[in-house]
């Protein structure tokens, strides 16, 4: 019911990272996106296909390092039903291997259609008394915007799973302040205002080293307000992106951890996927410089935040 | 690139609704679901062709007399990928019968991401030059937290692809004020200036009729705020959930609409999905008896609004 089984790997692994699973077609060696025209044609299934094959052979070279994977839903939707099996599929391989799921879908709705999310992606639809999973994620990234009504659902399916939710504070992107930086009346700025509501959710939720179910987005291109956030919100968990290709280093993301090394997991997608391409590494590597990538970034923010207890 | 194609329709039509296709099990005709049942058994695969087959027959019986379909995405997606695959179908088929499809999906995030989203909805993904459509809805639901960033792709695709989007401003549900009606530093309601973004993000995408690409979701439930919203953004349209099962009526709907009639399109799902178990109509009739109700609902608003012009 909360985010412990995450910070467990944490620990166990020193990683406080995560590999965002965001594939275009560009990033995936020739030899892989040949061989699946060849099966396929030119036709989603191939794009879908050679995802697949991309993702786990990512996977397999990443699941002894990095906790957890954050696969991109808007990049599996990008090549169709069929790109969203192989979210499925994902999903699926990234849990056999151990690792932590968060699929990153920043759903957000009323109530009765925020239970049909919670349920498909972190939890069980009923057909006709078979109980079935339909995505089986462990973590659901979702958007605040629509106020408690949208999160209340998705916390009773994080207790009768065991899973979690990352809900939208502070976004790294450029136009994030937009409002998300705006003044409320109560002299309180909206991205904060989120993150309040989160410690109160996540009271439902409560974890066992500090942190509740009830995650928050917040950031690396915003050190400031990952400081500010951290210290004001002291059982909110940090998905943090925005570490690599969007512009965060290891002093960015530090301000999000507490004494312990814990309270946040960074997310770099880019720089890890395309490791191959950016050093140069022989298309048959992919995975083993998107491993290197990991360790890279893995040692660089220990370097900030020293060994990780629970 | 922008909504007048769907303007039009609702003209020729003289409807200003939109059927939210939102599908559960419990709604369909038990001779539907056993069908699939046996070809199939219990599974994820049985209850899509059960949804595809519920929703054609919909589409059939509404095709002539409401304008839009609004399927959401959640109700798919609580169905695996297999129900996203009659996702895919059901717009296809609905197209097809000529009708504007507004995919309700909430859509955020940053930029390159939201790209992704924007192509897999309403634009094209390319596959070794191959252009392909992978979802092909003619308009998106997004939600704005994100600011400018999360939009501006979604409106590169509606000018390319003569497309449009409906930004969350005021949603139905009744948690929405805890963020939407707070009250910023220079006096305005969140709700107001997400409004006013809309205005202002429109100006790229303007129709023929007064009307922008970039339309906001204001709820039936909160007439006062349509009201004046309907004021302050003169050319925002608006979708209008919460009709019918949510509690709104023809007179809480009214002050969305300009004085042609136009400026809005109002949902109802269940009230039409269910038509036919509130009615008692034989399962069979379940199409017969949504016409019924899209029918009463046309009227009932349009005895509010008068006739529609352009």
């Amino acid at each position: 019911m909360s985010l412990d089984r995450m910070i467990e790997k944490i620990a166990q692994l020193q990683n406080p990272t995560v590999a965002g699973l965001d594939p275009k077609l560009s990033y995936i060696p020739e030899y892989i996106r040949e061989k699946a025209l060849k099966e396929h044609g030119k036709t989603l299934e191939a794009a879908a296909a050679a995802v697949l094959e991309y993702n786990r052979g990512l996977i397999d070279a990443l699941c002894g390092i990095v906790p957890a994977v954050k696969p991109q839903a808007a990049y599996y939707e990008a090549f169709g039903w069929q790109g969203v099996k192989v979210l499925a599929e994902t999903i699926a391989y990234a849990k056999e291997k151990g690792m932590f799921v968060i699929t990153d879908g920043k759903r957000n709705d009323i109530g009765t259609t925020m239970e049909a999310y919670a349920a498909a992606h972190l939890g069980k639809t009923e057909v006709e008394g078979e109980v079935l999973t339909p995505f089986g994620a462990d973590a659901l990234t979702v958007n605040g915007y629509l106020g408690s009504d949208g999160i209340a659902p998705v916390a009773k399916v994080c207790k009768e799973q065991d899973g979690g939710m990352f809900v939208l504070v502070k976004t790294s992107n450029p136009s994030s302040g937009e409002l998300q930086d705006r003044i409320l009346e109560d002299g309180m700025t909206v991205y904060r205002t989120m993150g309040e509501r989160c410690e109160e959710w996540g009271k439902e939720l409560p974890g066992k080293y500090g942190y509740s179910g009830v995650g928050a987005v917040v950031g690396a291109t915003y050190p400031k307000q990952l400081g500010e956030l951290r210290k004001a919100l002291p059982h909110t968990f940090f998905l943090v992106p925005g570490y690599g290709a969007q512009g965060g280093g290891a002093k960015d993301v530090a301000p999000a951890f507490d004494t312990k090394g814990l309270g946040a997991i960074v997310n770099a997608s880019r720089s890890i996927l395309c490791a191959w391409q950016k050093t140069g590494a022989a298309p048959e590597d992919f995975a083993k410089a998107a491993a290197a990538e990991a360790i890279r970034m893995r040692d660089d923010i220990l370097s900030e935040i020293g060994k990780i207890s629970l």
